[in-house]
């Protein structure tokens, strides 16, 4: 029996303690989507406990705790930091299998040194030990430096003044902090607050947006003003699935002018207005060599009562599980008709989706001579970012496209303490490839086994990227 | 190498060993879903041979005999029971990795005591060492006695009288066999036999139905006697998948009297009188405290030819296929609205909808403080009611959302003899659980361990619906 | 650690080595489905380098190196022949867990005596050692013989006048090299070229097509044809899903009548012209005895640039991810109603319908004495074509239906190396059952055990298609 969570944790073959030990374990980070606050890194942010760190903003625990039944007041509300630790606390063991077992337990190990196992009994001294350690050297700089990460992306909507990134940039830190471009609030034309969405927008670009032509001068501004600040990635959130139609310029026109004079936009409409937009984007995103990302599927806010409690991502947001390939499919057509499409990560929500949409990069892959993938898909994504979805996605990803083209792990997190999730992705990966060696299914040549973690823990994304 | 179904039968560790004999092997049992018919608990109907006990009424085996090109004769037809039995042991070495092998030999061992192996050469050895047994104590109740159970809810009409299971109560019997209701034939108003159906629940209940508030009268008092009967479960199942629109009174009450004059309903009325009818339900579900099921994504009767033959229920239903988990959403999100989402189990009837389901729970879990979950995933159902299918509902939930929350197994079954598939579920959890640990995934914890095993095989059941 | 493609290659149980060894291993094959090219059989073409043999027509590899970047030019283009292969060389050790992996060493074992692993260091040797050993016995029938193929299954347009076919035979060679009728060209009433299809079609058959009647009599003809040939099967390709409305001969034939004029057909119109064609031919194949084989939902030729570029077949195709399962019920049910529903194989071309697919042949075989079934899931197919896809599909075939009556590999290939791929499969499914054994779930009795693999490897093919 393996003890728990020892140094060889996940590692379940010589080979993969091998490849973990020697080729993994110690590369840097690249951390090439994540949702942390720059204004905290710009402020090096510090936490008074464990509850701030932990339960304030992770919908991921909150939805745990809700599953398990726990009043609502420890959850989000006003019962004492404390109370809702030892309420998380009291539901860990109840958690087998989870991944928020695994990166609870990591990052106490990892930022901590604390090796105890969260449950009722250990609460107390897990709670004064961590507030120990939180008065050392543990502001949101430290964390980074700690996991020594050499590059990360948060993510940014065009209207932001990137002021915090220059502060950062300006401090000297040595982690590399880049922003990343998300237009959703200004292709969710039906969303309540549209209207002063692009008003701000405008605002934020010195351009008095009237029409689709403003708003592309508008968008190509803000595209500078990322690309000035380092930014070379774009996320677009297409909730529900994707939806695609040939964009017509002049109905897409016509729909932003309805929008802007406060008319009904149909669903329909919407639609139409995407797509013309996605497609101005690709064709920013490709000439300036940027890459595209698209998270799709989610169903978000489905929860009324909830939504109007407490808003969005606060752990209610679920798998909409409509199957959407074949748009998907149709928009990459699109863009690669149109010289618009540029380099793509595809992450689905879905895990039923996997195979498909490894399916689908191959068929946007050009023969280009680069080396390198045109259309990829990224890890395996928030319901699926754990041990099984991981290991679902690297083996799909293997068997029907090229696993040495990975981009390898990104955080997809809003906290600081999350980085010891690009040590859970190496140690599956070295544990899949090490079963692979072992088994017999490919050859135990240290080189070539050395190349595969490095390129895909770390070396294709910093090519891929150009970091 | 093991041996054929020894005592260590699918538990593969240790540790998995340890906890299937300490702590899940000797627990009662809860059957909360079955279809076992209460007249035959009543009456205590007794087999006068094994084909009687399993091939009179097992779909299941039917089918799997017409996968092997059995002749009808031998499955439903008039051949004698033995050459039926004998066609069944025939195909027996075929069913390889299909679960009627091992329940099949589980059940010879369980209630037989008999170790033969299913195949041509065994065959008249087990039928008569069988039919021997057979006339011991064997009866229906001495087979639920026997398998320790404590609580079983059978799937019951609202229209039933439930004299059965008054008789059953009376008759002093130690397992509590309780009611369940399951409306379907009342929110199916386009199936042939409503308007007949519905005067038989007005007679039932003494309210003369010609509105729509006469049959909520009609319903609310058969609630009442299945809840004087001490049902606290009820069960819905939505055949083809979820359909859900916003309901609005007078359209529903429209429809139910056009249907009940005979006029043609079309498929979107009963989308909408259905939601209607839902949005009650769950109200007075929700209000009386019981459970709900649904069942959902059956494509039933698909071949009209055999459906002309032998009617429903013979073999032939299958899996629709289509993703209705977006409608389920709706659904869930109008109860919840309407203070009408009582606690939920819900089961799609397709492995492929398994983490969007085990998904849609967290987003209608309470923090209500209860200590247990609003909506839950039922464990895997039918189609995937088996070794990978049982694993991966385990695996998936544990993943998305919280095992230790789990209720358990159900048998969903006809058959007095289907109690060995709780020992089943029970030894695939403790591997499961063992494997975790032994991997070092989870500490070995004999204390959280053992409340694991209990909670989710017994006492979660127990404790969810108040037995 | 075993050593790479040692003997015991996936086999990891002495279970599964017994099997293999003692029943799988010296099995002839029946390879029912493939698109080897009856010409190049006719003429027993030979190939003067790996490059020819591997890669001037193997789109699976194209897409691997496109997946990687490799240049257009050494991929479809004007590189020479040993840079092609130099760039396969070069991207291989990124298919690690890629089928690519195998089955490129597995044909270099087996045909060219070559234990070298492919990488940019054995290059050069590889490509020396296969071009001398190309001189030898390595022709289209040598490579057929070394096989020992019993029986193959081309795949051949109704038009063709099968002169290779009756070249062949009139050879004779060993090996069976039947026809199989594959009438999708007739199908796709919206496809350009139809109208000149049908008008070689009707000069292939005698028969002056101008209606619906005329239509089914030339393809009488060709069916007769086909049989005279040996032909047993024939093959479907539903791309993008099923699609199935109940057939209205009127309809159909004024729909042909337009199609013939030169009108312009609608797609809901190909839908019912397609309907009423396949309930034809499912009668002509159920009144002959032949197989239906239906393979559905592929999304061909997605990517319009490179369609322009290189046509069909190169590489681009996908999963295009609706399901369409229901469709599929309804269509076997008409044909079942219509007395037109043939022994059927159902294959999709998505992994998430795997469940419903087992599930649905079950719903559609006969009680008929046979002691086969009448519909079943074919082997995973295509993208799923693989270690992880394949053990999917045997495991839950397994759990819904009867492993026993599986009907084993088929090639699917256009190439003469790709035999080993019977190897590969029989390999798995040894491995399979070999677990099963070991961990107690299925006794260790010989003799069923031997059955079973020979039965699935080779027997049940043999029985099913009456070879």
């Amino acid at each position: 029996m393996e003890s728990f969570m020892s140094n060889d944790f996940m590692l379940h073959t010589p080979t993969a303690r091998r490849l973990f030990e020697n080729y993994a374990k110690d590369l840097p980070i690249i951390d090439y989507h994540c949702h942390l606050n720059p204004g905290e890194i710009a402020r090096d942010i510090r936490f008074s406990n464990i509850t701030e760190a932990w339960l304030y903003a992770d919908h991921y625990k909150w939805r745990a705790m809700r599953a398990n039944g726990v009043d609502e007041a420890k959850i989000t509300g006003d019962a004492s930091d404390f109370d809702k630790f030892a309420a998380y606390c009291h539901i860990m063991p109840r958690l087998i299998g989870n991944p928020l077992y695994h990166w609870s337990h990591l990052e106490l190990k990892r930022f901590f040194d604390c090796d105890l196992v969260l449950n009722d009994r250990n609460c107390l001294a897990i709670w004064e030990h961590t507030a120990k350690k939180l008065e050392g050297d543990m502001s949101a700089r430290s964390l980074i430096a700690k996991s020594r990460v050499e590059v990360l992306c948060t993510t940014d909507d065009p209207a932001d003044t990137l002021s915090d990134h220059e502060a950062i940039a300006a401090s000297g830190f040595a982690t590399k902090v880049l922003p990343a471009f998300r237009p959703d609030k200004g292709l969710n034309i039906r969303k309540k607050g549209f209207r002063e969405y692009i008003e701000k927008l405008g605002e934020s670009t010195g351009v008095g947006i009237r029409t689709l032509e403003d708003l592309q001068e508008a968008y190509e501004k803000a595209l500078d003003r990322f690309a000035a600040h380092g930014c070379v990635l774009a996320d677009h959130g297409l909730d529900n699935g994707v939806d695609f139609v040939r964009p017509v310029t002049h109905l897409a026109g016509q729909i932003l002018d309805k929008a802007l004079r406060g008319g009904t936009v149909t669903a329909e409409e919407e639609i139409m207005y995407r797509s013309y937009m996605m497609r101005f984007f690709g064709r920013q995103y490709k000439s300036r060599g940027w890459t595209m990302q698209i998270h799709f599927g989610v169903l978000r806010n489905p929860n009324d009562r909830m939504f109007a409690k407490l808003g969005p991502d606060s752990g209610f947001d679920t798998v909409h599980g409509r199957n959407t390939v074949y748009s998907l499919a149709m928009l990459l057509n699109d863009l690669e008709s149109n010289d618009a499409l540029p380099r793509t990560i595809l992450y689905s929500i879905d895990k039923a989706d996997n195979t498909a949409v490894a399916a689908l990069c191959g068929s946007f892959c050009r023969g280009d001579g680069s080396g390198m993938p045109t259309v990829i898909q990224g890890s395996a994504w928030w319901f699926n970012d754990h041990d099984e979805g991981m290991r679902a996605q690297i083996r799909e990803f293997a068997s029907v496209s090229s696993l040495g083209c990975s981009l390898g792990m990104l955080t997809d997190s809003r906290s600081f303490l999350s980085y010891p999730r690009h040590e859970y992705y190496r140690r599956i990966l070295c544990d899949e490839i090490g079963r692979w060696v072992e088994n017999g299914d490919y050859p135990d040549d240290e080189e070539a086994l050395g190349t595969l973690v490095r390129d895909i823990s770390y070396r294709n994304a910093k090519t891929f990227f150009g970091f």
